[in-house]
């Protein structure tokens, strides 16, 4: 069964991204092949349509948090029927013997995670190919269920947004009586406030604008702190057990160092590249305080953070746009433009 | 009872170390009085004396590593008698109410530590001398007993070098099956490959010396990496638990970062400024990896350290010295030549 599939792709890193027709590999004994009706649009998708990173292979056809129905599966799988509603997020495989795959810790697997799209399938050594397209497939070990109830819509989010901040919230075992702190309010920082909410922990957001207050506090933050404000930064002095940078471009994150609580970390979560201005040590030494970095998510975690979203009632502030669309909504992106995230209607691809 | 004392002290950043007779202050209910008979020579002695952190007071009588025989005790004072042998090392108080007092992390006290020289007492607000002196005085909760069969000469150093790697060997759960790695064979650098091997752990010495293999060999290490040779660095990737930093000058750790494995933590323990060249995330990130601070250690962990030293025969390689030769000592140390603690012998400040 070959699958020729209507898509959009960046043919270069200058290039709008544009309809592309190109064809599915033929699926495998596990694979499941879903009809991709949502799509999120992440800051990501942006920077490898436009070769930012410095990696992109071209054509590339974005999406890493696709959401749609299950329309056929292999002979081997027994997780998914036709019909289900399920996602494919970040990765589509992984070598899955290596101790963090044995782990659930595939994003961090020793081979390599094999990226949704940009990345090479680790059977045929063909481009991987996102969910910005009629279709998209994986083995049935990478695909998420969707639970009952969940709005498929502001869900799709959750598969890169969502698990990225929820995975981190977990690993420092994040709960009741916890403080965090969220750095930057955007796509990943309104989920952090929503989860670190919901998990049961008080939720400061550190923000440049005064103007965020009202809607930060609608997401969950119980505080804020204008990280503009060397008083108020100062008054927060030992309170956090975490905080999660969400911050995708470089930033100093001096200041917010004393604001850690013995023993506490700051994780990075967006922003690739060198910490500047120069970290300095005293603080760390000086409060056994730590600065970690935290990359998506499992896969097992992942599924246990859209079963939390369903029953906690939790999803994505979005903004439904068509695929037509997505070169304007990439602008926007870039200007933080979007209360949190953009997600497409794959329906319009038809239109 | 007025103690007047001899002890050697600079009297400015930039005099040498000089004969200085001082008034300790009364002893307390709470005391206990101490003949030092050996004081260890931190390069922190050296950073004091000379105002190199921009915080000493004037006269500085440096020593934080003192060991020696209880002369008086307060009336208060359950856990020492006259005759017993007892060490001070870095901290001579706190405030002991904070939460990080509570849990035996004096060293993280919220209303800061009390250090041995240089401090300001709680109680009378007089400034603190340190171990280059005939006698030191401290609470008893801050006195730790030298247990029996230790070669109390090279034990002195253990109350600082000792315990500031301990205690992140400690913290980050150092045992059987570890790697750890340490970077710089100093003070701090001989005594973590020799506590890291005792704890049962792979211990690996990144140095950029190759003479000093068979050194660090016969210390504990069981591997050597060149840290100037990329291809043996390289070799390393995910290798570490834990990297225990001990150089006291800035110097480049993205080298290092990639050797960790996931979840591994770089921690400082010597080096206060800031991380030059920078930090880069994308290791952090890739691999859930950290870079923390760690300071000296608590007191029960310092007890702990001390009797697990007697138990298996630990203690630090030293080179005595008198107390007139301190000056030069400084020198050499400032040229990395000792092997590798000097260790004063009190008893020459009486010839």
């Amino acid at each position: 069964m070959t699958m020729n599939v209507l898509g959009y792709a960046a043919q270069s890193a200058t290039a709008p991204l544009a309809p592309f027709e190109f064809t599915r590999r033929d699926p495998r004994p596990d694979d499941v092949v879903i009809e991709v009706l949502y799509c999120g649009v992440c800051h990501s998708d942006l920077h490898q349509a436009r070769n930012d990173w410095g990696f992109s292979a071209y054509p590339v056809v974005p999406g890493h948090e696709a959401i749609g129905r299950v329309i056929s599966v292999g002979k081997e799988v027994t997780k998914f029927k036709p019909g289900d509603y399920a996602g494919i997020g970040c990765m589509v495989d992984s070598c899955r013997e290596c101790s963090p795959c044995r782990h659930g810790l595939e994003q961090y697997c020793e081979e390599g995670n094999i990226q949704t799209y940009n990345g090479i399938d680790r059977h045929d050594r063909m481009p991987t190919y996102g969910g910005y397209s009629q279709t998209i497939l994986a083995s049935q070990d990478f695909v998420l269920k969707m639970p009952a109830g969940i709005d498929l819509k502001a869900a799709a989010p959750l598969l890169c947004a969502g698990i990225t901040t929820w995975s981190p919230l977990r690993h420092w075992k994040i709960g009741k009586g916890s403080k965090v702190a969220v750095v930057g309010l955007g796509g990943l920082g309104h989920m952090a406030l929503k989860l670190a909410n919901a998990l049961g922990a008080g939720v400061t957001l550190f923000t440049r604008s005064a103007d965020k207050e009202q809607d930060a506090r609608r997401l969950g933050a119980h505080h804020i702190v204008l990280s503009t404000d060397d008083a108020q930064v100062a008054a927060a002095k030992g309170q956090f057990d975490l905080i999660i940078d969400t911050v995708p471009y470089v930033h100093d994150i001096n200041p917010y160092m004393p604001t850690l609580n013995l023993d506490g970390t700051l994780v990075f979560v967006g922003f690739l590249g060198d910490i500047s201005p120069m970290l300095n040590t005293v603080s760390m030494i000086l409060g056994r305080r730590s600065v970690a970095g935290s990359c998506i998510g499992g896969i097992a975690e992942t599924q246990e953070m859209l079963d939390f979203c369903a029953e906690h009632g939790i999803a994505s502030d979005i903004e439904m746009i068509r695929m037509q669309d997505i070169n304007d909504a990439y602008e926007r992106m870039l200007k933080s433009d979007v209360k949190y995230r953009f997600v497409i209607d794959m329906a319009s691809l038809k239109a």
